[in-house]
């Protein structure tokens, strides 16, 4: 093979990936080379041949810089082409292969707007769900219907309750399936019947968001069913589904509703700091090129450990210029409580969804008068935004 | 809520799972019963109806053991209705939440042949791929088309001499996908044909397994179409497409195609050693339960860090008896030369696939006097097995 010359139409444009390494330089940079061959060939570079796939579809490093203390930092770019435009082979792309071995972290993609073209993004973004709930300022509240285990009418008496205090997004506990003591479609039947019997009351706009993590051949369908009864969105967690169906979704124009995205079974990607893929990219720029309208993940300072820096890295990812894809709501939750609702302003401003779970069951008042109470604290805390 | 009786019928039947804890004792009891609670209501325990929800819903610690050097093991089992019988919320029941939180390791799953029966696994196993590729005793063979970039033509050509030199498996390389220098239907047709043609001189019965790591709406026509094409078996990532893709193809009844599965996109499930998933449960149960009759991962001492006792791990998930799902093939790959089978033969005995890629294309010969002797020294290694 070495002696023939592959030559093939590429138009030139690349995509490139920030990678963290860890190690000594020398060692860094044969882990920088080794990405550019396994993340395309996947070949002995002595034997490629001549021509394209040695010149162009081998990944190239663009810099290499330190960051100190055995840390580096660098930029490979990929020929649009090996993507084959689709969203598993990019990922494919990212970090297939290399996920495999310790001390190689995604920290950023820079994908140029041609190439983004090839994606549709979120199909509503922070601006359609606005307009969806009527909210055109402050920062959007939501809650989860919970705990596993409640029948469906009990379930759809929650949301009933959410609803009256004012609750924009209402959705599935993301633990909520198809499971024998809560269907999904009964579920769905009476939450959606519940929150529009409540919005009739308040002349509020909240939306039900069922969970459509579901087997592989039944997403599609369950949407279309959720569509049908009258959801106002979807819950989805693409680490239990693939991405892919996200994309499916948000490019559906039948479909047309809006996707929140939930990080179930993705957390493994970003607990090594120095290994796995960046909050930024994998709850950020990831769901965003997937077409989720708004990414769900842990607040800091709740049940989890996401660091303050990690929950800004995701509002980068979530919402800075990215060709023509729409930024998305942060969404963040997580054992968060109304008390948190002054500082979580502080940090997030009014492009946020504040997601408040159990939070809402505790407290003096019932659910109604929690989330009324939530409900004013975030507008007043708002009016000097 | 706290007022109320929530009953429910529940089975009685539990599936569990064994985490490794880190930490001092009183910290790892903590997180043991956080998961009880996190991995299924998800609710403030003191806040649970009474009944069925606060006795079975929420997970139970049947077990806790020290390990020493402060790693504990614990026992969960939860209802098997809070997975709905389904793959996805199985895995979300396992490690959803609970994968954003470091030093909790899934060590191994414990499901009852009652619970096994609602999956059916791989259709296949081991015997279904012996059977098709007419190889009773020995290990297999297999290998990879690449590198990416290379026209359909030549990548057939390749798939032709592999086959006359009797490799038992040639599949696409993991990152050949449907890119613009090689269509994923071109392909497919010219390396069915070739992998026929060179079947037709040899008498052997070598298979093509293309990769079907393609969109969410895409991956089940490619699976019909690449059947109607004659292929022999298909090559998907999990870590790309989502488990339950496996579980819908190896499931479908029309379809009977054998699944080799590929650990693209996984590594960040296993690179650290007290979080994540063990390489046991994520390339060994988890690969058979959703349903791949061969599991591809990197042999220790290749080009990755996967280490012997994981491989040997491995082997133990795909294999040890599991209510009525067959036992699959470990497939170690992963930069293996010829000069490793005498050691692979010794560790793995003939009941495994030897993935060899790049290793074919250097040495003396060219590839299908390569691809012979290979076949050779395994067949002579496994005349005392």
């Amino acid at each position: 093979m070495q002696n023939y010359n592959v030559n093939i139409e590429l138009s030139g444009d690349r995509f490139s990936v920030t990678y963290i390494l860890s190690g000594e330089e020398d060692v860094a940079r044969i882990i920088a080379k080794h990405i550019c061959v396994e993340q395309t060939v996947e070949f002995p570079e002595e034997l490629l041949p001549d021509g394209d796939i040695r010149r162009h579809i081998v990944g190239r490093i663009e810099s290499f810089t330190a960051l100190g203390h055995d840390k580096w930092k660098t930029e490979i770019s990929f020929a649009n082409e090996t993507s084959g435009f689709e969203l598993p082979q990019l990922l494919n792309n990212i970090f297939g292969n290399i996920s495999l071995e310790p001390g190689i972290r995604v920290d950023n993609l820079s994908l140029s707007a041609k190439f983004l073209s090839c994606f549709r993004g979120p199909r509503f973004g922070r601006e359609g769900i606005r307009t969806l709930v009527r909210v055109p300022h402050r920062p959007l509240l939501s809650t989860a219907l919970k705990p596993m285990g409640l029948p469906p009418a009990e379930l759809a008496d929650l949301a009933y309750q959410f609803a009256l205090g004012g609750i924009d997004i209402i959705k599935d506990d993301h633990g909520l399936a198809n499971q024998p003591f809560s269907t999904w479609s009964e579920r769905v039947h009476r939450c959606t019947e519940a929150v529009a019997r409540a919005n009739a009351q308040t002349g509020y706009s909240s939306i039900y968001m069922p969970n459509v993590t579901a087997p592989a051949n039944v997403i599609e369908k369950f949407a279309y069913q959720a569509k049908s009864i009258g959801v106002g969105g979807l819950l989805i967690a693409p680490g239990l589904t693939g991405f892919d169906i996200v994309r499916q979704l948000a490019s559906d124009a039948n479909l047309r509703l809006p996707l929140m995205s939930h990080p179930a079974f993705l957390g493994s990607f970003v607990t090594d700091p120095f290994s796995g893929i960046s909050h930024r990219v994998l709850f950020g720029q990831m769901m965003r090129l997937a077409g989720a309208d708004a990414t769900v993940y842990p607040n800091h300072g709740g049940r989890f450990s996401f660091t303050e820096d990690a929950c800004r890295s995701i509002v980068e990812g979530a919402t800075t210029p990215m060709g023509h894809i729409a930024p998305i709501f942060p969404t963040p939750g997580g054992g968060m409580t109304q008390e948190r609702i002054p500082e979580m302003i502080k940090m997030y401003g009014r492009e946020a969804i504040f997601l408040i779970g159990g939070g809402l069951f505790k407290g003096v008042g019932n659910i109604t008068e929690n989330s009324k109470r939530l409900l004013n604290v975030v507008t007043e805390a708002c009016v000097n935004l």
